[in-house]
């Protein structure tokens, strides 16, 4: 039962005849604009040497992305079978080394996506890029996967003719405060003209809590030449790291939070705290109140250096703790909390909100904080925007429940338009692609309801695809 | 570039034409059916004198608006240059003060409320009553201005005329509890049919916290002629005024709260913390107490006088403190917070809720209540009706969310109909004329997909324009 | 005014021609199928005899039916006239005992429930099981009574008859853990081939607090001829109930729980508080300890004996203490609350949520949970599954929100597909019918956007209504 893989030129725009003939149009008119990419979890090195070359599909498609792996493995298939590593595998387990069998593994359960926006992407992937002609079942996953191998071989798929032939315009990796920027740095020697910028990725020097947080003091020493051993020194390491980053091209910055509560410490209080901290005597109150004051030192030092403030919120990280200490971290187990923003970020944005040269940007992952929190706050305060629907909610329902539930109060233009956050770099098409439709078909229908005028429908679909999110990141400098 | 401003006669109705023509059809049937507006914030004096003349465009439209200055606000226009005076300008801010510059900077800003209520009531406005051929742009704003300013200074733009040509039968002003309602004395004596009647406001009395409490008190005690240095004689003034405010034709009290938390206090416990209160010092948690303990007295107070009882709930007032400090409240920063009513209603419900005398309109701003605690509680308890969908949430989607998550569980019964909350009186028939559609539209939807009959549609319209409001407010007598 | 009722055979669906066309093609494709019911609140003796007769309409439909005169109750009309028997009626109030008032009273409130969920199960049961053909009004109401009072003598509505009528296939009932299951051992003994399964509903051993617990310990004692003085005989009673339960076909328990936090306490703590609960000592904090390890218990001893774990989370029973003293419980006044199922959770799931032994099938009342918690849950724990929409939300909209809010990020194939947990037989094709008409749209409508295929579809509806539910429930065995 070999199905084709077609993917119709109208698919996911509403089947009446009035608004999808507008939605057409909408999304024609930016089909096939140049892609900015300024929030993702792309591989640096991969630009780096011209003759990079993607191993296998499985490598490419299925091995980084713990989003859709997660899911068989909650129909019973063991990670070790889709080749996931054991990070101290004493007992010998088997783990799969075989891409071939994981692709077909994979390919077997691919029926679990059915309806996701995981499927939708993939079967771009398969057919836009790849070029491939059937649906992946068990029956076709070999061919399908023999097809794309062969491919990868060869000069256009190497990962810089990917980013023009993508029409790539900007991306941005995340990467670790401490981190040497190695590769961004050969990019740029390399006289490539493609940009791949960093992002201060916050994180391992926040969550003073966590086990390798003072080893990441040691790093942030080592790498800026500083002894840290006092907050203010702490502080002024971030600001030169933040600054390299800049000199590197970054616009943002990014922290992970899992509930956005900030407060500002007196000076003496927050070097008692971090003194307390790395002698490993901080309490979880006190550790609570220390990372609550970083956010406002982020925002603070974002404030001088003009680099945008991004917060990903509450994901509680790694609840699964025997995948977690079998595998590692992002195996697809971390899970969403409920969301509090509008006391949480009280003491952030009564500081700093109404302050023009910051941009802080909240993602969320609680959607009924879109309506109640983010966008009266959004509506309000100068210095916020809301971030595109993140993660599980960046999929057809979720993007249009965005919509839905933010544009009436806080006005499209306190969001960010369009941002990817991809893992893979042939999945970004897909997800621009799949955003470009629906926000057409949001548009679309708002016009057919003459809510708005077809007119202004051109313009938005314009601000969303590429206005709202150079705006956001402030990329106007490094793009012209 | 002069864009035509057309109001389409199908405007936000479902494109499908079988849903269409229902919706035009039961549209149709209440679309100059008289206004009932049972809620809301227009300011009595104007209809005081019948000559009253609105000042000029800015001053009607944005200027009481707080709404619409926030947006943009949010985009970095300081408020002074929308005229919103300085508490204390010792520093000799300059605010604005030329309404045509101040309707031209509004003008350049309105594409922030592409999609939003605030674009479609105000389009309304301009078209509709104003007659106004143009789209609001920073081209024609000079224009539109004088077009507007010209017509305010006509006999049929004067507040009374007005009334008469919305067809409004019915008008509730939102007044404070120590006033003297010198106005509505005013309109009553002045011989005019029209029924504007107030709405006790007991905010200023409740909330024991707010600096101006203890001066309420006096206020209280002056307008009463009583000496309240007593919990006992503090209620009894309470009942006092509620008595005076019904004399006036009030049919209804109101108060925002922040928490619905309700508790039953000992009389003596009640003594004891209104004694604290007066001497300022009472803690946060008594605080609180004496309040939940307030909400049980109104309740009560409210089956011996037969004043429904409006509770709204969860808007965290003044959340930016600089802008609080420099233009006072009602600025745009209440940001609303996660509600619970299951569990703080309980004493309150259990004490009252069981007494058809009651009724009890709560209305929300966290939708995620809708259909977890409000229209399950609704749907049992004989005095709780559900409010129309309040503020940001008075919206297309917003209305389409509140039916679609609460008729199911409540039925339609349980609910208010609709209740506008305007703040402007030219805004009043564009609310009730968007609400009136989107209900249209929602009924042509159950009708199309053989949910309920035409019939049943046409008298659940009415019922959701005029009957059901008239119910919850206990308006029969009065507009017979 | 007598209205025919017709059941449109388009109902429900979409009414773009493209969708509804598909729709119609899908349900058909179910329409027929037999019913599975894997979890419900049927009583077993109705099976008992085959001579069985149900005793009139209103026994039948609404006095067994809280969730439809609760809805007369929140509108004024007195639980008495309703024919609700008071517990204590010492003060002889009069409880109506004529079914033909009551009914009549029903019809004449029947308008509150248009659009509900209730409304259209009772005009299928009226129709398409009871052949009635005017709507239900004041004015047909005790005709329509007789007609079903007739049918309901004849021999075609003894209950055995409309179990096969209605291509029952299975049907759970849901069973106190201390019943001797009578009417289970005589529908065996009797020799008929339905298949009348129990339910081990545990609620009554686990709920410590409660004021009967100690008796149900009794009750427990007697049944399985142990003398449990600890909680390990405790532990050992309940294993040999839920295998007794096992012997009569019961593949799942049952466990109702406010909040579902779960935690593993060592086996001397929990014996101290199970001796703590026997002398009534213990406090309310242990008693949240002792049920979260109840929960860890319940989980290890579905591992054990393979019996699925059901939890029903949310509902805060008897909110209306008054209606609760004077009626008892299940009178409609149970009302949800915020529900948080991420750190709840965590410890069972991390103890025994990757073990694919368990399944474990979480229903909510929160349905902001759906996309935030229990879908990514779902996502990846290989023992959890959510089930179908709950109570208020087993409804058009509710459905709806399910699939879109779920699907994206959990799959299908980490749901449940339908379970009706019904309270009158009657009432079970009615909810199936509307499911898999829901279903049918639903999946049109992802076929229209070329989401996912017509091939596809078909296939997932019949995933939907029937294939999940035995999987889940694991019911391949019984019903082979």
């Amino acid at each position: 039962m070999k199905e084709k893989l077609i993917l119709n030129p109208r698919r996911f725009f509403d089947t009446d005849i009035k608004v999808r003939d507008i939605a057409i149009e909408l999304y024609e008119s930016v089909k096939d604009s140049p892609i900015i990419s300024p929030h993702g979890h792309i591989e640096p090195q991969i630009f780096v040497d011209e003759n990079y070359t993607f191993k296998n599909p499985t490598e490419l498609i299925i091995t980084p992305n713990h989003y859709l792996y997660r899911m068989l493995y909650s129909q019973g298939v063991p990670l070790e079978a889709l080749g996931i590593p054991i990070l101290h595998n004493s007992s010998k387990i088997k783990v799969e080394m075989n891409p071939k069998k994981i692709w077909q593994t994979f390919a077997e359960y691919f029926y679990l996506f059915r309806g996701t926006p995981s499927e939708i992407w993939l079967n771009y992937e398969l057919a836009e890029i790849f070029g491939v002609k059937y649906k992946l079942t068990k029956e076709t996953a070999i061919e399908i996967y023999e097809v794309i191998d062969r491919k990868l071989k060869t000069d256009e798929f190497k990962p810089r003719r990917l980013y023009e032939r993508f029409k790539i315009k900007l991306l941005a990796t995340t990467d670790d405060a401490t981190s040497t920027l190695q590769h961004h740095v050969a990019i740029r020697n390399s006289g490539w003209h493609g940009k791949i910028i960093p992002t201060f990725r916050a994180d391992s020097l926040i969550n003073i809590e966590s086990k390798g947080w003072k080893e990441n003091i040691y790093k942030l020493s080592e790498v800026t030449k500083m002894d840290i051993r006092s907050y203010s020194q702490f502080i002024e390491a971030i600001r030169e790291r933040r600054s390299y980053f800049k000199s590197l091209g970054a616009t943002a910055t990014d922290i992970a939070v899992l509930i956005p509560y900030t407060e500002e410490l007196s000076k003496p209080e927050a070097e008692k705290l971090f003194s307390k901290a790395l002698k490993g005597k901080i309490s979880e109150r006190e550790t609570i109140r220390f990372k609550a004051n970083m956010l406002m030192e982020m925002a603070r030092l974002s404030i001088e250096d003009g680099l945008v403030m991004q917060l990903h919120c509450g994901s509680y990280r790694n609840h699964n703790e025997i995948i977690y200490k079998k595998f590692g971290p992002d195996r697809g187990c971390d899970i969403p909390i409920q969301m509090e923003f509008t006391k949480n970020l009280k003491a952030l944005l009564n500081k700093y909100g109404n302050d023009k040269r910051l941009t802080l940007i909240v993602f969320t992952l609680d959607e009924s904080t879109y309506s109640r929190e983010l966008a009266p706050l959004a509506g309000h305060y100068p210095a916020l925007k809301i971030g595109s629907p993140w993660w599980f909610h960046d999929s057809i329902n979720g993007m249009m429940r965005f919509k839905e539930q933010i544009i009436e109060t806080a006005g499209l233009y306190n969001t960010t338009g369009f941002v990817d956050d991809a893992r893979t770099l042939t999945s970004i098409p897909a997800r621009h692609d799949l955003a470009r439709r629906i926000d057409a078909n949001w548009l679309a229908r708002l016009v057919s309801k003459h809510i708005i005028s077809k007119n202004t429908a051109r313009e938005m679909i314009k601000d969303l695809t590429y206005k709202l999110p150079i705006e956001a990141y402030k990329l106007h400098k490094i793009l012209s």
